[in-house]
């Protein structure tokens, strides 16, 4: 018989998931075999669920959250698409949002049929506001910002650009998938309290610790949501606005808990340790002159050459490159110091530097 | 602190999801912190795809299936659809239905873009070829069967309307979400073997008895899939053919585990005891004089009063109603005899019978 080991975490540098807290994985074995996607039937994990965006509105400030626990941030962007094309009725129907936008934004345009323009960012990584500004049109029915890009952790001017959505009848989204549960100690005006925003992508199952999947959609307003929904006849619910229908009950419960647990204090350390950990990895590589991308968030990026990426990887670092080729390293919270310091010294003895590149 | 209890499953009579196995459930524990969206990072668990992947082929009369475990029959049909219309490239898409496909056709035929049209079943409640003959035209990109329909569990004539897709050069796809995993004991003609179908949804996380999310997506051709693929930077992977990105590593792990487990001798235990379960709840309506619709697999729907309906509500049986207001008692795994049992007792103590209606 088969048997595979489940992931060693040790050495993964490259993923925005991490492992989840003793009190969400409880929690998620425990809700193993319900359907969120059926809340008059499963009503224990419906109660769960009602909890958890309860805490996702106070970390995001909203008071009356609308939404629901998604399977994860690609899931909640399509849906925010969605529910912004739905609601416009628009016939040739535009999303504007800066190049350094994930990658489920060309999904979600291809599986809606909508156009998605990007347009590039600044010297900082973050959306260039007056291409944004030229980019938008009377057809433009969402304008996305990302806090907390994926290639660099850089957070968007999100109330300018909020203006510049609104200026034109459109949607604001934000995409804090990996960011939301980082963000609120930090001075960046990224949320649903800094700028009339009208939806936000955020993850319970990154920086969170729940289990996957758990993301999380977020509307301010309820017609958002409503512009979702599709009827379920032979459900005991009436009517549903996810994408997925059937839903992880594990992760619902397990997003519940972490918040529980975890906000504020716990999130709170585990940013301070983590923001702690990127400004140092930052400033070793510095050190041995790599041209690294200073830290805002918990992600340091820099250029390394093919071969020592590839000397790495066989060294067994699970490791991923930006689009312009950088290393990235995404310390979550399963990234210790001491596994940073070993990945430091594998540098050291494959590489042959980037002066010799 | 709140504690919301997991799911009673004693007296859930209408959902479509169960009780996992034991071994599903071991295994989805151990894989809740995993990604199968990114298999190069995670690779335990895109092993244990493989592996999923091979049973359902198995399963479904396919040596070499292509696909992927996705969170449900939702987004199984959405895919599915999104293929087809990818692959088609119609500016005027159609696809073809009976009126008896679950309402994820809606819910696709909004996200996509692509107009639903679905025609009447016959007396019993199977797709009308005539009418599936009549609906299609040049821009059919699908016609949809259903193999264990959601209201009824009866299997519409797939080899007919597999040939009405292929003349119209439209991809043929069957719904076998629910019936999947108990139709390969029966005389049905429902599968890969039985027709050149097209695509198919088989959800692990019902009759299979895997953790729920676990639904299963398959095409006999490796170019539907390659049309859903969007390319993925920044992961160690390089391109993504699913939905929803991120996904359930318990989902994975549980399916494969299950099917390790129970197929092919489990799952027929379980269909011949739960079809003679359907059978006997349906001779015991009808020894009532309830018109029963007679049970070709495990579901049993009949008509009961409004009154008697709400009062078994009352008395904590989870049930649900088809759209023509048919009581409907889905036979899963963890419906045994003696919960059938009780139920009657409870329907003789709050009804007043048919006859009184």
């Amino acid at each position: 018989m088969q048997r595979a080991a489940p992931q060693e975490f040790d050495r993964v540098l490259s993923s925005m998931c991490t492992q989840p807290h003793p009190a969400a994985r409880e929690a998620a074995a425990r809700f193993l075999a319900t359907n969120p996607g059926d809340p008059a039937t499963y009503q224990a994990v419906a109660a769960l669920e009602d909890d958890a965006l309860a805490s996702l509105g106070e970390i995001t400030g909203l008071s009356s959250p609308y939404g629901y626990i998604a399977s994860g941030g690609t899931e909640a962007n399509i849906q925010a698409i969605r529910a912004a094309r739905n609601h416009a009725r628009d016939d040739d129907p535009n999303v504007v949002a800066p190049e350094s936008v994930h990658f489920s934004f060309q999904k979600a345009a291809d599986v809606l049929g909508v156009e998605l323009r990007t347009v590039p960012v600044d010297a900082d990584y973050r959306a260039n506001v007056d291409a944004v500004s030229e980019a938008v049109d009377d057809h433009t029915i969402l304008v996305a910002g990302v806090a907390g890009t994926t290639e660099f952790g850089r957070v968007d001017p999100i109330p300018e650009l909020t203006t510049i959505a609104h200026d034109v009848g459109a949607t604001m989204h934000v995409d804090a998938a990996w960011g939301g549960f980082v963000l609120p100690f930090t001075d960046h005006e990224w949320s649903f309290a800094h700028a009339p925003i009208d939806s936000m992508t955020i993850d319970p199952h990154k920086f969170g610790q729940a289990v996957v999947p758990a993301g999380g959609l977020l509307f301010r307003e309820r017609e958002l949501l409503d512009a979702l929904a599709v009827d379920t006849p032979y459900l005991e619910s009436t009517s549903q606005a996810t994408l997925t229908g059937t839903r992880s009950g594990a992760g619902v419960a397990s997003a519940a808990a972490a918040m529980r647990e975890l906000w504020p204090d716990g999130y709170r350390e585990v940013y301070e340790r983590q923001q702690a950990n990127a400004e140092w990895l930052y400033d070793e590589l510095v050190a041995r002159g790599y041209d690294g991308v200073e830290p805002e968030l918990p992600l340091v990026a820099a250029p390394i050459p093919d071969a020592e990426f590839e000397s790495l990887r066989d060294l067994g670092w699970r490791i991923s490159r930006t689009a312009s080729d950088e290393l990235r390293v995404v310390c979550m919270p399963h990234v210790s110091r001491e596994s940073l310091r070993a990945f430091l010294a594998d540098l050291d003895d494959v590489g042959s530097g980037p002066a010799r590149n």
